[in-house]
């Protein structure tokens, strides 16, 4: 399927739950057998075994139940070359398993710049005179800062390769008031109200079968109120809601991020699922049971939560 | 010398000019001699020897003129694992020639995302126990998009392990104004005078003994009178001009950009020097005289907008 909101909708409507998973390779939290396997290795191969094997045995365990993933590139980065290699390897298991790849890389620059990260996660590179795919990932998030020049070559590749970005418009930590929340003399509204404004422009030419586009915005769980005001002005784009689970919220702060469809947003929870196991010492078969509860609580709990809106 | 300010105004001293070199592998654009070297190997050791070879010949001939280097990431990355292998071969040659490594990342994110982010470039990742450098440059820019809370695990890291980090404040593209020129109501200003006074307070820590901080902010040479105004307000913090050349700006438009001492910035020039060469069929030879010339060509120029300021 060509575009990518309709993808994703689809993938949603299949799995019957708009949940998804952040893989954060974070070794030293991994349980001792993931370790254990490669402990005979050169460091590298150590490396990238470990976080490979985590992210094998969760992506095996949430396929079928989830829509899909959203790998955090920043935890692969910290770990060099032997990280990007386990990136790699997450990015194939996921596409294996018929998962929908969200980047979490918050990406942007200018010009040519940003078409270059561009082809990194969702276009080609030209290389020796041919275009290649390098992680050719369903989307990535995408920071507005640099404002709407920085922003259109994600939005073409996303026409070109069938793509989707989700713009950050109002993050779930604290100091995301210290930018996106300043007030506007011109408009006397809110810095995040324009950047909903920005999306919903760039989005027009990408809407779906599915009555959504493509281009998405990263709206936090932690914030609510300003949820229902942004659901509002971007009702046909799909939003990317972070902050479930380990940043505090639970279901009932994700349902302004919904339409009265009960769809329109994909709610990610990373340690909450994947950290959240007990002692180190835990088996593989007790591990995978235990990723498999934590994720299937979450749907109940966000799927409650939609049922009552 | 533990302040990154300080090694990096001295390197400006020492040389006797504030030029630095960005370096944005483009295979597709390098001479055939860096292409046909490698002409019988792999693609994947054809890519990283191709960029590493005509980042080394660049390194060699620069590194005794120009204080640092701005490897921008997003060019290595779009090569996939081949590409990032590239960028540890460039930032070796670097640091083994004794240059400032400033990598051009405009990476940002909340919490522990952040600080994995500095991890990668400036701190340490905790691998099976032990902490470890990765990337271990001296300086990154970052994005203050998501607010104060996540800049503080770079300033944190900065002050540490004796590394620097410029935040964007007034980049050089047209775009720049959708975002960062919004007037603010409660202040009367623009968001980048906001982010000024946030550059100053976040670097109040970290001045060292040449009277300049290791927290730094990016403004365009574009934007001469912006930079006038931005001047005044981060005094003590160096800026680091993009915009130079391929650009549009000259010498002329990056001079509001420095203190009266004539130091407090570095001007980057990249495409206007590692790939204004000629037809791809150059020597290697007449490729280095090429590059020497034009860096030589833009110091003659900065230096001597300076010498009138």
């Amino acid at each position: 399927m060509k575009n990518y909101a309709d993808r994703l909708i689809n993938a949603i409507e299949k799995k019957g739950n708009p949940c998804i998973v952040g893989l954060d390779p974070r070794i030293d939290q991994m349980p001792d057998f993931v370790q254990y396997k490669h402990r005979n290795q050169s460091t590298s191969d150590k490396i990238s075994g470990a976080i490979s094997d985590f992210h094998r045995i969760i992506i095996n365990t949430i396929a079928d139940i989830v829509p899909g993933v959203k790998p955090q590139v920043a935890f692969y980065e910290q770990y060099g070359l032997p990280g990007m290699k386990a990136f790699e390897n997450t990015l194939a298991f996921a596409k294996e398993k018929g998962l929908i790849t969200i980047v979490d890389a918050k990406r942007n620059d200018i010009g040519s710049t940003a078409q270059a990260y561009s082809n990194t996660f969702l276009g080609k590179t030209i290389i020796f005179s041919k275009k290649v795919p390098i992680y050719d990932v369903d989307c990535i998030t995408v920071s507005p800062f640099l404002g709407e020049d920085s922003l259109m070559p994600f939005v073409k590749d996303c026409s070109e390769y069938g793509k989707g970005i989700f713009i950050l418009v109002k993050t779930s930590n604290p100091g995301s008031v210290d930018v996106q929340d300043l007030k506007i003399t011109e408009t006397g509204e809110k810095v995040y109200i324009n950047l909903a404004k920005l999306v919903k422009k760039l989005g027009k030419g990408l809407v779906g079968k599915k009555g959504y586009s493509s281009i998405g915005a990263v709206v936090g769980a932690t914030y609510p109120n300003e949820a229902e005001l942004l659901r509002e002005l971007m009702a046909n784009n799909i939003f990317l809601v972070p902050g479930y689970g380990a940043q505090g919220a639970t279901g009932k702060d994700i349902v302004n991020c919904f339409n009265p469809d009960k769809l329109g947003a994909v709610v990610n929870a990373s340690r909450s699922i994947t950290y959240n196991y007990g002692p180190k010492t835990i088996s593989e078969a007790d591990f995978v049971k235990t990723i498999e509860k934590n994720i299937k609580d979450m749907i109940t709990d966000v799927n409650g939560a939609l049922d009552k809106k």
